[in-house]
């Protein structure tokens, strides 16, 4: 079927059957040729082999936008994947065509104070697979600097490479609110991010961990996957966070050191702070609106700090480690899959739209 | 003129003497005996010379409550406060009858893991002056334990005493937020804990000082007390949140690292969220209502820690190395002063309620 | 058989009867009276059931001193311990009469700036069992602060709760060298102390652990208690040191992150700072000579940072959680058992100092 | 005056014109034309003007090598230095010709873990001037990336500009020993290192700081510059150390927090290690022998923690403000100039080797 990459008789390649989605208007994906840039001598051509819907490409799908990024042109979506290796510059040593690979998404400057100190994902020239105006993964091939793509081990599927992604959001928070073994935690959404939090949580050998959530089906996988326990909630108004905060506290039988949010709404966030110990940590990781109506005051009269984050800088190692070794099981987050045809594509982001039972949504290419 | 704690005739303390203001009901403060607990053998009896009047002082006269604390029976007010020792306990070494000592408030319980891990300041039985049901130090004399007794330099006063306890609020927050030579601060209130904590800053090194206020007189004498520059802003709701920040930024001229909300409204901590740049550090000093709407959801996805302070640990001795050496003044704050009377007590309180130009109010016993 | 602390026929108690393990010379100890001090309202008298011996017991015994400790007149020796609780001070409200706890042998000053600054184990004023002039438990009873006694879970023995001491220097350094699951840890010495390091380390969530020692049958034991691989080395001089390092860096496979000397040798030291990659860590447990002849300069110029360990703090909660849990198991360190007669004490003693194939020598009282 | 890179008639540049220090031999440095490397898009061609001598040129000088760098073929020397950008790259935005700048001479990978993780003078792959086999800027020109080259305030000169490199190890040390208002520091050895780590500790606002060497002069122009007090001692053995302690700690009257060891002798170091307190960080700067006999085993029990430093990262900004704010000086440290010709070059290192009262010696190119 001639797929992009390929050799034509003639030898030389056919670089205009390279086929991507690309976001054009709202809720409208097309896939349509994509043009890869030259192949500098530190970058690698990847064969897309499996590529995840994150819930940002949902958001840009509705609303052409995320954050402060706005999608003004028409942009290739995704960037969660991994793939193998087809051609590799001329500089580069430590990757050969046919290395199964997972793609780290974003490329910083390397030159800025942020670059710099150790926290790049906050570099400002970040430029970032899928997000605007930079075009993103799914696609049958790309174009990504080498020291971007790891080597997956042997044991490692290409779909987990493609999960490296959305756990290492996992992970950088975890990193960031510094759960270890003394370290019981609390969070807030069971959907992908809260699931791949959990995870991350218990690779980092959490003390004990409580899933919230008001959907009892994510609670389960939750409880199935490694959380401790949970505590079903409500979806009403902040009225009832505090009787709610007592359940959580019961479940989780003593102080709450560290809470993720994962959902991202005012009750929510008002949860996390409420039930934290002092001292303690609530770090964001849902998005939600900007403007939130939160109780901060008295958290923060007794020190619980809140912590965001953004990505994440220098996971991929470590969670290739993870998956080689068992500590982290991705595998069951992935609940549907799809190819990668006009149809399928448009019917697997409605699918990852819904949520429900709906965790992970992957492509295989 | 028989003051409490003076030996009668027969050589018995008239321990009856000693005279205290209550906080009897809201806006009801009353002068009143005092019976002091006995002294214990590692406690010291001081003489009270110097008390300030705080914020927190103000609204327990108020509303007879501050956070989650309050008022439900008589209580002695005031916390902020320097003295001469006038008995020792048996097995007090540290300090002899006649020391000038300047007072930390609270008394920890020294076993829990907060109090093992030093963060004594969250100790859950912490026993704090003026704190209910915890009698405070606006008297003739009180009892303390030696050893949150700390004694005067020569040059530094018992009013400069007295305002170790204001100014280590200033301090906790600068050590929290890790102030030191790389730091660019934004202040935003510069009433009498924006004012500590400019001075503070100054002290641990801050590259470059911005305070901003609504009050044109407070703006300037936080420059005139070491500031590089002022920012007046509106007192309006957030829609001008964004304008004002450019203003602020642009008077800092480079990236604002860490921002003090010393105010505590909504507008406020937006502006501090909003300013500061990615991976900078927002500290919340000001108490305001405990539900707040706020601009946090993009501040933490730039990786703005918001965190919070409650009082301080272990910060005396650097307050009066501060003061000893000059690299701190805290005399110009002092701007009112008052006698022990049961009408200078009403009317200082009014004056230090009032604000504008009442930055720190004192009374001299 | 009448032991200590327990009740005549008319009433009273015996308190004469209490025996402890005195070391009163060089090589001696003698089985004594031993007259408790007075019960304070905050303390607990303890009937011992469990006691092990320490490789600083056994320095003790042998030399009269350890580090800058020296035993001036006849002291109980001993400080790993548990028991049951017999009597409780007026103030204490955490235990009651039966409980079986884990004594924490160290009693700090709490006031000290160590002790406010949550490193109390460096308090000038510690009185720490068994460490001259304080008296030690090695005895049928001792009294201590009810704070430092730790209710032991159900399923975690008297021996177990006495293996806390020994387990909390392990949990220390890989608390001081943030041990976590991405350290790669290389432990010189797989003595009692190396054993426990390796132990808490897993828990820690260590990635990979690598022991070292001359010892075929102690590098056997640590790997079937927890170790990924060992390296079996020589006791030669530094002149092998370079070959070595090759060797455990091979066995781990890539870079070593943080190293523990658990033996004190000039030899295992400088192994220890050559093996460890740039930026990481050695932590010396191990005390030998003060003077060592060590590979510093290169290591330092690495920025290998080296660190010490003093005790603990705060570590019987974690300890007693590990052992509950399961995730530590330290009951097959107890390699040999003894009663409390002059005989069993002099024997075990000399078992201990023996080293070989007796990890942990523990008495049941 | 035909200096290396002016335009001949023809409008060729003269490249063959541009003249360095070549380091030929044991003792040897020879004026050599030196071949610029093409200029790459980000690179900028600099006109050197003022190259100071640093200890490790001397070292390199006198033994063709310095810690594990060996020069195994002639290599430029020389890398304290500042100079006019004269040409940019195509992709150079930040700086102009005609731009004053200070070069940080290390040029790191950007993708290894180090670099990543904010550590990036630890990079295995660095190339840094002046370290073999990487020419160095003793040299009329060079090329170097834009991003290191940092443009000078107006107020501050070439030659403060080409301080920049050893002030950075001040800083550097500084900052890993946390050095802040409330850290009294100790200086081991007043020479050029331990004179810029003065300076750094005086602007991140030290408390207190004593400097110890055998050399009154040394010691007498610390004082001037800013060091409170100082103690001479001996260049004695060991023997010494207790009693030198003794003195030094009282010439402190405090607690010692960190001390740095700017001199790389035993004794030295065993001076810093034994004068700090518990808890307290002794870091390690100057470079002697490998093998080091040192007290070292009652430090590491007092938790007494030794870092060392390799060089420095993102420090030109800092120094740049610390020169501009005229918070530090180091005008003063310039005690020789020379200027770059065969025999001034020569003179100059010999100058520079026999140290005294030669601080450091500049070359005015």
């Amino acid at each position: 079927m001639g797929k992009g990459g390929e050799v034509s008789e003639d030898g030389a390649k056919v670089e205009e059957e390279n086929m991507a989605a690309w976001l054009v208007a709202v809720n409208t994906l097309k896939i349509q040729p994509f043009r890869l840039p030259p192949l500098g001598p530190h970058d690698v051509r990847v064969r897309m082999k499996a590529v995840g819907i994150c819930g940002s490409d949902v958001h840009h799908l509705k609303t052409m936008r995320c954050a402060h990024f706005v999608v003004k042109e028409p942009m290739v979506i995704g960037h969660e994947c991994a793939g193998v290796i087809e051609e590799v510059g001329s500089e580069v040593k430590s990757l050969v065509v046919g290395d199964r690979v997972a793609l780290e998404p974003g490329i910083s400057c390397g030159h800025c104070k942020y670059c710099k100190g150790g926290r790049y994902n906050l570099c400002r020239s970040m430029r970032f697979f899928g997000s605007p105006p930079v075009n993103g993964s799914l696609a049958n091939q790309v174009v990504h600097p080498a020291n971007l793509c790891f080597r997956l081990p042997e044991n490692v599927s290409l779909e987990e490479g493609a999960m490296c992604e959305p756990l290492s959001v996992g992970i950088h928070a975890c990193r960031r609110a510094n759960v270890g073994p003394e370290t019981n935690v609390l969070i807030v959404g069971a959907g992908p991010i809260g699931l791949v939090t959990m995870l991350a949580a218990r690779a980092f050998g959490a003390s004990r961990i409580i899933m919230v959530d008001v959907d009892s089906y994510r609670l389960s996988m939750a409880k199935s996957l490694g959380a401790d326990d949970f505590v079903k909630v409500s979806m009403n108004n902040q009225d009832v966070v505090d009787e709610e905060v007592i359940q959580i506290q019961q479940a989780m039988g003593s102080d709450i050191d560290v809470s993720f949010d994962c959902a991202g709404f005012n009750k929510t966030v008002s949860t996390a702070l409420n039930a934290t110990r002092a001292g303690g940590i609530v770090c964001l990781i849902g998005m939600g609106r900007n403007e939130m109506t939160v109780h901060l005051t008295l958290a923060a009269a007794r020190e619980v700090d809140v912590i965001g984050i953004f990505r994440y800088k220098d996971t991929w190692p470590l969670c290739l480690e993870f998956l080689r070794t068992g500590k982290i099981d991705v595998k069951p987050l992935i609940t549907h899959r799809f190819g990668f045809s006009q149809e399928e594509v448009v019917e697997a982001f409605q699918v990852s739209a819904r949520g429900g039972d709906a965790i992970k949504v992957m492509f295989n290419l």
